[in-house]
């Protein structure tokens, strides 16, 4: 007997038949003594349907009203699935966030999981109902109907089933699990049985898309063991843990991270004067531009250095306005932007042990021809700089070097 | 200053345009220190798109998860409804059923209101706020969503008026207010100005469909005076309340009402023994079927009798598989069954000290030639069983008797 928390997103139930695909696989993997709860998200385009609708009455739709409106779209597929199960001969019950005890902050539109009181929903398993429960979506401490924002009903399925104390939650996704790099860019990535949370939090970090990392945050800290497998076949998965319960054959490098969302600023001829980056990054700060990577140039024969930062590209006109503002205050420096860059990383917890990985990678870029425009690092990651249209070489180089044949 | 519920029904919500008319409207009329409730249904055909939906996933849709679903259609509303008045400058707020407060029975689908825990809606209105109420839905003693039928959201409108202590539950339709007939058929049906709980309710059960009964009942038990008026103009409609407070040309006879979702049984040569009819009439109670007139013939010349009685027409197929069967254990009766009849009734509390009110209905009826084939009275009405061919011919006679101009 085994308590399962699985989770399948909007795609997974856009439709009628879809929904009944879910539920027959659902009874199809189901023992006998299992106890199941299904976390799902708004069907399919609904919630762009609802924030089309939204548009249409104003175009600055409050954050209280949008939680409100938004949370319709997952209430809707909870009431169906329920009603698939029942039709199919089992008992099954829906529950909106509120009635699943989901708890949150306040913060409309991007709330977090506060609290979980699951005695509904043990109640419910208890008396041999499969639970479907609405992903996304909460109650804060005034009784406010509050949405989790993106990859929010990750989060639900994963404090769900911190708060059941349930063996496994499965999260069902297009992808077969997680991989030493992305397999449309890496024909030989391999699938990993298992990874750690805090690699899989690094590699989510570094651009690997799998998993919302608050849900990976939710599971380290309460425990629980987040299976992420094919919503297109029954083939395991990887599943995210603690601690590594097999012998996989790489544990020093877990996998090849990239991200294309970056650009980078560069500041030249800054007076080499006590205060200056205080200033240029509590700006940034304030306007709550991530800087992500940050090169300070060694000093410059004429007394002045260069510093290069990178953001996200989302961020840049922000960033750059910030620059231009600077610039104007305090003059005495030129800055220049450039778009056409990208991060690559390795991700693993075994590096802290093994001395020569870094060089590894640098060599690996060095032999593919490619330039590094900076360098960062962290206890189990390292990233380099590169140009974007050098990606698919530089993550291919790296993972030949690290996953040999 | 006052304290106003006001409801909007799925038609006054069904697009965004619409949204913005009420608004409108309601900002228009409200005084600066009105409290302003507003209760509305979901937008237009929402709730028959979620029946589609929901019938494309199984044809047994459980009663519990129906209500999950369909409650997701007020909810819409209410958030975009709110938004609309955000979007106008005015703060608002909305609420779902569970949380204004609308406590009901665990009735599923048709659902009562039990209890009304108003302090939410009425903190929000002391804040400045114009609260927006979801129709039509509650939650029951578990912690359950439900829903309350038919016209619910009038009865949401009339709960939160008197858990609010409000002056006037207004109730927005698409008919200026409650007429001494209908307007359709007679050109001279003539708007009240008010009309008691208990006038309506005789109106409503004989046919008179502006108000659901269980919103007027609501009203009455707890004092809620409701205003129907009409949600095109701001010309004032008709009040129910509990007594007059002004004088009206017609206190004897309030209203003309016809019904044609009537159908009759004739069961003919019943041995006039005891017990025939309650055998007949319990069985039809067994299967729900209400009973409206009945007439016993006096005592044949061969010692049988013949019993006539009415169902709607929606009940007449039970209704008739009910007596055949009855035909076939008892035997010796037959029946027929006449589709193509009507009741016209009169409407009074007047009419209790008013002899002579019943003789100048049917002297109306034999002026115009109309035969009545059975009579049933109330304390405040009197009803005529006619051919349902001269419903507009009846209903104008007896008007015009009754409000000469």
């Amino acid at each position: 007997m085994a308590t399962l928390v699985k989770k399948f997103g909007g795609s997974s139930v856009s439709t009628p038949e879809n929904i009944h695909n879910v539920v027959d696989r659902v009874l199809h993997e189901k023992k006998p003594e299992d106890k199941i709860v299904i976390v799902v998200s708004a069907m399919g385009d609904s919630t762009d349907e609802l924030l089309d609708l939204a548009q249409r009455v104003t175009t600055e739709m409050p954050k209280r009203e949008m939680d409100v409106l938004l949370a319709t779209g997952e209430q809707v597929s909870i009431a169906l699935v329920a009603a698939a199960f029942c039709s199919k001969g089992h008992p099954a019950v829906s529950l909106t966030g509120f009635q699943a005890g989901i708890r949150t902050s306040d913060f409309h539109t991007k709330a977090t999981i506060t609290n979980v009181f699951a005695e509904r929903v043990i109640r419910e398993l208890a008396n041999g109902k499969i639970v479907i429960v609405a992903g996304f979506q909460g109650l804060d401490q005034n009784g406010d109907i509050t949405t989790l924002g993106r990859g929010g009903s990750d989060t639900t399925a994963v404090a769900i089933a911190a708060g059941i104390n349930a063996d496994y939650c499965e999260i069902y996704t297009d992808v077969d699990g997680v991989y030493s790099a992305d397999p449309r860019i890496v024909a030989e990535a391999q699938k990993m049985q298992e990874i750690t949370f805090g690699e899989m939090l690094e590699l989510a970090r570094l651009g690997a898309g799998v998993m919302q990392p608050r849900a990976v945050e939710y599971g380290e800290h309460n425990g629980v063991a987040i299976h992420v497998r094919s919503s297109f076949h029954e083939e395991l998965g990887t599943i995210i843990r603690e601690e590594y319960t097999v012998q996989e054959k790489n544990f020093v490098i877990r996998g090849v991270a990239h991200d294309t969302n970056v650009a980078k600023i560069a500041v030249k001829g800054v007076p080499d004067q006590p205060g200056i980056a205080y200033k240029l990054f509590s700006a940034l700060a304030n306007a709550n531009v991530d800087v992500d990577m940050i090169i300070q140039s060694v000093r410059d024969i004429e007394g002045s250095i260069d510093i290069l930062f990178t953001v996200t590209k989302t961020d840049l006109v922000e960033a750059t306005s910030i620059v231009e503002l600077l610039k104007e205050e305090m003059g005495g420096f030129t800055f220049d932007v450039g778009i056409n860059v990208a991060k690559v990383s390795i991700v693993g917890a075994g590096m802290l042990g093994s001395p020569g990985i870094a060089a590894g990678m640098f060599g690996a870029l060095a032999d593919a021809k490619i330039n590094i425009a900076a360098i960062s690092t962290s206890e189990i990651s390292v990233s380099c700089l590169i140009k974007e249209s050098d990606v698919k070489a530089a993550v291919n180089a790296i993972h030949t070097h690290f996953f040999p044949k």
